[in-house]
C-alpha cells in the first residue's frame, strides 16, 4: 500500500480509465501496446502517460511498448478490481434514472445495489435491474453500502447527506448543487452540471489550444 | 488577456465556484468575506483559496478578508459573465432530459437554446423552456452555436460528434463513454459516471483522509 500512496492524485484519476482500455486490449488478444497508441485512445497526450506509468513501475520499451498484462494486473490489483463494491443511489429522478440505466459492472468494480425515491409512484419500479425503495426504509436497508449517489433535489441534499453518513457512508458522489457538509472521514466527489458547462466555455475562451488532458 | 493565461488550470476550474457564492454574498450584501468562510462554504481548503485568489491579485487583508465587489468584478470580467454563451444539447434521454430541466441561466453564462433528438415522439416537446427538434435539422438549426452537451447513445457519439464539428462547434461536454475523436481547435471535457464512480472508491481506500478540492 505504502508505495500506491505516493501516486499523484491526478495520476489517481486516470486510473479507471487506463484500465477499461487495456482491458478491452487484452480482450481483443493485444499484448502489447504503445503510449502513442493508448494517448490517440484515451485522448490523454503520451508525455503524461509515459509519466503516470513510471508510477506503477511500468517502463516501455522503445519499439516495443509497454506489456498489456502486465499493466493489467496491476491495475486490477491497485484498483480492487476482483472485490466489488455496492452502491446506493438516492433519488430517482431523471440523472438518477440515467445512472440506474448505465451498465457500470461492465468492465467496472462497483455496483448499484438498491435505489430510493420519495415518489410512491417510483417506488416499487425495477430500473436497470436494481430496486427501487421508498426512502423512509434508507435506514432498514443501506446493511454495510459505504458509497452513495446523491441525485435528490437540493433543497434535500444535506438532510439526506445526514442520514447516509448516519448509516455509515463514507463516500459520496454528489451531483446536487448542494456544496454538502459532511465529518473529516468521509469523502465527497462533486459534479455540478452547471459548472462543468461554465468551465468548458472559459477553457475554450482562455486555454483554446491546450488539449484536455481528464 | 495575458494575466488570466496565467492562471493555472486547477485554478481556473474553480472560478464558476468562486463566482457563484461571492454572486450569493453580493445578493445578501455582505462586503467582505474571509478565506475560511469561503472554505466552509465551498469546500475547497483555504491554503487552496488564498493561493488561488493570489492569481487574481487579490490580497485578503488580515482580520478583513476579501472585499466582495472587487472579487465579484474580477469574476465577473474573468468569466465574460456579461456574455452569454449559446448552447446546444444532443440526445434527449434521461441525462439529457435532467440537464434540460437545470436551471442553467440562474448565476450562469450559458444557456441550451435547443436540444435534437432522433426519436419522432420526443421531437417538437419543449422541456425546461427548451424546444426538441429532430436530429435531421441539426445542420439547418445551429446557427453560430459553438457549444454542444453531448448526451447521446455511445454508439452515436462520434458521428454526432462530426456532424457538430462540421456545423462549427468548438467545445463539446461529453457524458457518453465513448473518448471521441476532434481535430486540435476543439476542445472536448469528458464526464463519464463510471469512471467518476470508479475514482471515488479508489479515492476512499487510498487517500481516506484527504480533503477533495475540486
Amino acid at each position: 500500500m505504502t508505495d500506491q500512496q505516493k501516486i499523484p492524485q491526478a495520476t489517481a484519476k486516470r486510473l479507471p480509465l487506463y484500465y477499461r482500455f487495456l482491458h478491452n486490449l487484452h480482450l481483443q488478444g493485444k499484448n502489447r501496446v504503445s503510449s502513442k497508441q493508448l494517448s490517440e485512445a484515451i485522448k490523454v497526450d503520451s508525455a503524461t502517460i509515459r509519466r503516470d506509468f513510471s508510477y506503477f513501475g511500468a517502463l516501455g520499451k522503445k519499439g516495443y511498448g509497454y506489456n498489456v498484462e502486465y499493466l493489467l494486473g496491476f491495475f486490477r490489483k491497485t484498483l480492487d478490481h476482483d472485490e466489488n463494491t455496492p452502491v446506493t443511489l438516492v433519488g430517482v429522478g431523471n440523472l438518477g434514472t440515467a445512472f440506474l440505466n448505465y451498465n457500470f459492472t461492465k468492465n467496472n468494480n462497483t455496483k448499484i445495489e438498491m435505489a430510493f425515491d420519495a415518489d410512491k409512484e417510483k417506488v416499487g419500479e425495477v430500473i436497470g435491474d436494481i430496486p427501487v425503495y421508498h426512502v423512509d426504509e434508507l435506514e432498514d436497508r443501506m446493511g454495510s453500502i459505504s458509497v452513495a449517489i446523491l441525485t435528490v433535489p437540493v433543497s434535500e441534499a444535506q438532510k439526506m447527506t445526514d442520514r447516509l453518513v448516519a448509516c455509515g457512508v463514507t463516500g459520496i458522489l454528489n451531483f446536487t448543487p448542494a456544496r454538502i457538509s459532511v465529518p473529516s472521514d468521509v469523502r465527497v466527489h462533486h459534479i455540478d452540471l452547471a459548472i462543468e458547462l461554465q468551465s468548458l466555455v472559459y477553457f475554450m475562451k482562455h486555454y483554446p489550444m491546450d488539449q484536455d488532458e481528464e
